[in-house]
């Protein structure tokens, strides 16, 4: 019996129509059975100019309200029949192994740890960002923005959490674990990095003590434990970093004629490095830790990173990701009382 | 009277050719005089090689000893005559007017603090590094590794001591002051953050708000106040980020005869590039709040990112923003007691 996937179809910039095409390829390429949550007349109408959706196993359930990429907490309590409140209510019953959202991050964070709660033994769950390398592996950067006060306790949960993670989903036998801090030997870091690198000396991964933010993307390591305020620091200034480059080289590529042609003859390499760089591929960012699959994709996504998000949530459901945790997590307690 | 620069002629990772060169460049384009800190012997040989080095103001103080990029902080402490605590020194005795280094940033900050102590009125000195935006203005983000664990008060210190280092420095009449946060909304962010925020919001500063790490390079800001971790995170993330690009526009560009051919006809638009983004424009890291000028440059620095470190070490003193640190911060405590 292949996953069921609820599918918030009103989170991306464009959505519906991300939404509606990745859902539709997912179901077509990956076997997944996918519910569409949002206005259904609206959906339905949509759904019904594709042919041989009709054949597909993509089904509307309906959901009245949207959340904004601009909402606050405030706004986001009060609408209770939005779709990422109802897509993440199908897990819960149990009508859904998963849930997906392009949507605003924070509130589908805060709505997931409300509607779904916490794993048992998981203290906080945590945002998990999955990237590329120099050498074309896939790293995880945890938290990237679910808690931005942590302590050692949870830093060490998020390093169990984010290997279980690699190995599930990435493949990886024994990922190696690193503690984002500044300086590599033991003694270096911040109150908080010092003390959760001792505890994660202890623990039975394959921990390679503290890394850099250079090491991020240096395919030297596969999962980087940081806290959320951190993490999403990264995160963001990794973006930013990405956007300069592209802005620079276009101005540049533009400045002489010369310059022009050798760009176009080039570019098929550009639109490769795009694709290298492309988050798409990776299937968004899942909250860890929680009572269910709730993965949380980039507002810009596109068919494709629908599609992968989507095959990426019945993956997790059905390699048992959270067993693993709930499991690991208690033999942990057990071995190593904290 | 020109000023007079002690420069660690040990310090870059070629030391001490870019060293050498980058004191003869400042000297005679910028009329800087330079003390050049070493083996006294070794170095005389060198400068001898230059013909007309004899005529410029370049002298030589000895140094018997040298730090390492690897030294860790025993070793460093037991090095009395390393010529980063011996450049240090001419500047306490006021026989320089400023000290800098391309040598062991941990190793020059804790010599700093120790031989030049901080400025009346300062709890932490902070290390502010410049950075290209988007726009091709300098943007300065503080600090970047002098303090791991920060209160909210050495965050407004580092505020002032940004704005005013943006405004003696790049000529800027009222910087963008933003804080590094999590969210644009003033309640977004950690508890050291919140606590920060309403504490720059009252500063005779343009404080803009929480800015986040994807706006360090878009030009809508040009001070970012981060604690010492955070913002060597942020640092040391974008360093990852530009290498990835590189390696991965390397390998795409040569993968077939017709992209070849671009690339070279693109060349200069790449070289354009790299010039753009190079820091060696930016003259360094100054280390703010201490009695005295210390800047610390990039290990891999050449001769022109020395020679900018020079003269911004000379403008720094001849700007007198040390004066203008002690007066603000005592203004600001009369003003607004903490």
């Amino acid at each position: 019996m292949p996953s069921v996937i609820a599918l918030d179809a009103m989170g991306s910039d464009k959505a519906p129509k991300p939404e509606i095409e990745g859902a539709l390829q997912a179901a077509r390429h990956h076997g997944v059975r996918v519910l569409l949550v949002g206005p259904e007349p609206q959906l339905r109408a949509e759904l019904a100019r594709y042919p041989g959706a009709g054949r597909l196993p993509v089904d509307v359930v309906h959901a009245s309200e949207v959340i904004t990429m601009d909402d606050k907490v405030d706004a986001i309590r009060g609408k209770r029949d939005s779709s990422i409140r109802v897509g993440l209510r199908l897990v819960r019953e149990g009508r859904a192994a998963g849930f997906v959202t392009a949507g605003n991050t924070g509130a589908a964070m805060a709505t997931a740890k409300v509607v779904l709660g916490a794993l048992p033994g998981v203290d906080r769950p945590a945002l998990a960002a999955a990237f590329p390398t120099v050498n074309n592996t896939a790293a995880v950067l945890l938290d990237v923005g679910a808690n931005v006060d942590c302590t050692a306790n949870n830093l060490e949960q998020f390093a169990v959490m984010g290997d279980i993670y690699c190995r599930s989903i990435f493949g990886m036998k024994h990922p190696r674990v690193g503690l984002l801090s500044i300086g590599e030997e033991e003694g270096k870091g911040n109150n908080l990095t010092r003390e959760a690198f001792q505890l994660l000396k202890r623990l039975p991964i394959n921990f390679i003590g503290n890394v850099e933010g250079r090491d991020l993307y240096n395919g030297q390591v596969d999962v980087i434990v940081a806290d959320g305020f951190v993490g999403n620091v990264a995160l963001k200034t990794s973006e930013g970093v990405a956007r300069l480059v592209r802005a620079v080289l276009k101005e540049t590529l533009k400045a002489t004629i010369t310059r022009q042609v050798g760009a176009l003859l080039s570019r098929n390499a550009f639109s490769d490095f795009k694709k290298r760089l492309d988050h798409t591929e990776y299937g968004g960012a899942p909250l860890l830790g929680i009572r269910g699959v709730c993965i949380i994709t980039h507002g810009s996504s596109n068919t494709n990173a629908i599609k992968n998000a989507v095959r990426v949530a019945a993956e997790f459901a059905e390699g048992k990701v959270n067993e693993a945790i709930e499991r690991e997590l208690a033999e942990l307690s057990v071995v190593v009382p904290t």
